[in-house]
């Protein structure tokens, strides 16, 4: 077992070695630069964690762990561009495109996309073709039109006002692909290396379907509480600019009590399954404390 | 053995069922956009065709096949943007930012990268575990900062006159990256897909790397030479940007004696090594009259 602070150590260090600037320079300092920036490590973590839950060896985990963190920073990279979101600083720092220029950011990110499965592929062979296949299987999933970028594509016709019908259902939408998918695909790929069986890969999806959904309800609300030196980045833009958000949508008042009801639940379903983590418990009490 | 038009029909037709009309489906029309886009289906008759004659079985290729077709929309959609070569027109169409706004042409792209490679992982379940990963491995290296991204960075360093020391080996390095490096993926992994040898590996990628170092010359003397009627794309940019070019470095007579050495020692490799394509001498000879 291991604690949080080893965990991110763990990951820090392999990160550190796995992006090294190779020719061409320009593309690959790009690269690191954003996976590098200091961050919680929180999609890894759940990686690892739920590899050792399920009976599986942390250090099988690893390379799938850092790879979802580089595909995690390849949405932040696009997600920033001026064409979208428009941001200029990300975990405190100046975003891709304002160090090295759009060009270099938009293939950057289009790099980490083949550069995390080749993680994957190259130091996971332990695992076997057959396990390596369902996890990259996993990681298309999570990456791709039904994943992530459904969850952004959703997000920015709604800010249009592009989407038609039923508000709550789709803002329910953008944050499962936007969040939930990219820690499914954690704790989904965990638990796949562990060879957790097909009962144990649903309990675990349900668990990371509530908490993606929990922790962009506190991201609401921190959107709407918190100052840009708490949280890195620039912030309140979402109020501004008159987006849908579950704050927004409910109010703070029930913003909270649905982060509130979630949390219990995961804790619910953690205890239902006998699966003992320090680690998701401390995850799930900083996501709620957060709201 | 097919013709060449029944290959394209082949294509075609697999890509058309490949890229439906999925939820969300801005982000599924935008990628579907620049796939169905008629163009000659280069690489993945490539695939197909390097599968036939080195014994495999050209319906196990198609796959494979297609996501190549796939991945080179990919680098399209982004190379055309703005932020990069800035472009209106491809095949005689407006660009995907023209059509479907920077942001989607940008997800699109995104979308590709992992919808590609998902395509051969779900309909190529009979060639084994073994053999999908080493296709994919093939795929991730020719898309990523190795590949045709490593062509593209150095290209736009070359543009703004960053690149120091010889203009030769640079231009090199960027026909190589930019073009023979998918070219190679269609090959290897058409060869792979049919089981073939690390020799015939060996030689084929030789062919790739000469046969896409002649298109990209011939590529560069089209652009001096031809009219956006004939090539549906904005033309003479390249000169008038003063760019680094086979014909502005060499001039154009050098361009197309250099072009047809290149052809011939293709179609010389082919014939050392007993390999008879009608198809293969087809995309040659056109290559060769394109100079």
């Amino acid at each position: 077992m291991k604690t949080m602070n080893e965990y991110i150590e763990t990951v820090n260090k392999k990160l550190d070695e796995y992006m090294e600037i190779n020719y061409p320079e320009d593309i690959f300092k790009a690269m690191r630069y954003t996976v590098m920036l200091p961050g919680k490590r929180l999609r890894p973590v759940m990686c690892m964690e739920s590899c050792r839950i399920f009976g599986g060896s942390i250090s099988d985990a690893i390379p799938t762990a850092c790879a979802i963190e580089m595909l995690h920073s390849q949405t932040l990279i696009h997600d920033d561009l001026p064409c979208m979101d428009n941001d200029d600083f990300r975990r405190g720092q100046p975003t891709n495109h304002k160090v090295f220029g759009e060009a270099n950011a938009v293939l950057a990110g289009d790099a980490l996309l083949s550069f995390a499965p080749q993680i994957i592929f190259k130091h996971s062979s332990s695992l076997g073709a057959e396990k390596i296949l369902k996890v990259l299987n996993e990681y298309f999933q999570a990456a791709g039109a039904y994943g992530v970028i459904a969850g952004q594509v959703v997000d920015i016709e709604s800010e249009k006002g592009n989407v038609q019908g039923d508000k709550a259902k789709t803002l329910e939408y953008i944050h499962i692909h936007k969040t939930a998918d990219l820690f499914n695909l954690a704790l989904r790929s965990g638990a796949i290396i562990a060879g957790a069986s097909e009962n144990q890969l649903v309990m675990i999806s349900d668990f990371g379907r509530k908490l993606g959904f929990a922790f962009q309800i506190a991201d609401d609300i921190l959107d709407e509480t918190s100052t840009f030196e708490e949280m890195g980045k620039t912030l309140g833009k979402d109020k501004a600019a008159g987006k849908l958000t579950y704050t927004s949508l409910y109010g703070l008042e029930k913003a909270k009590q649905d982060l509130n009801d979630l949390i219990d639940d995961c804790l619910e379903l953690l205890k239902q399954n006998n699966l003992k983590s320090e680690i998701f418990e401390q995850i799930l009490n900083k996501i709620r404390k957060a709201g």
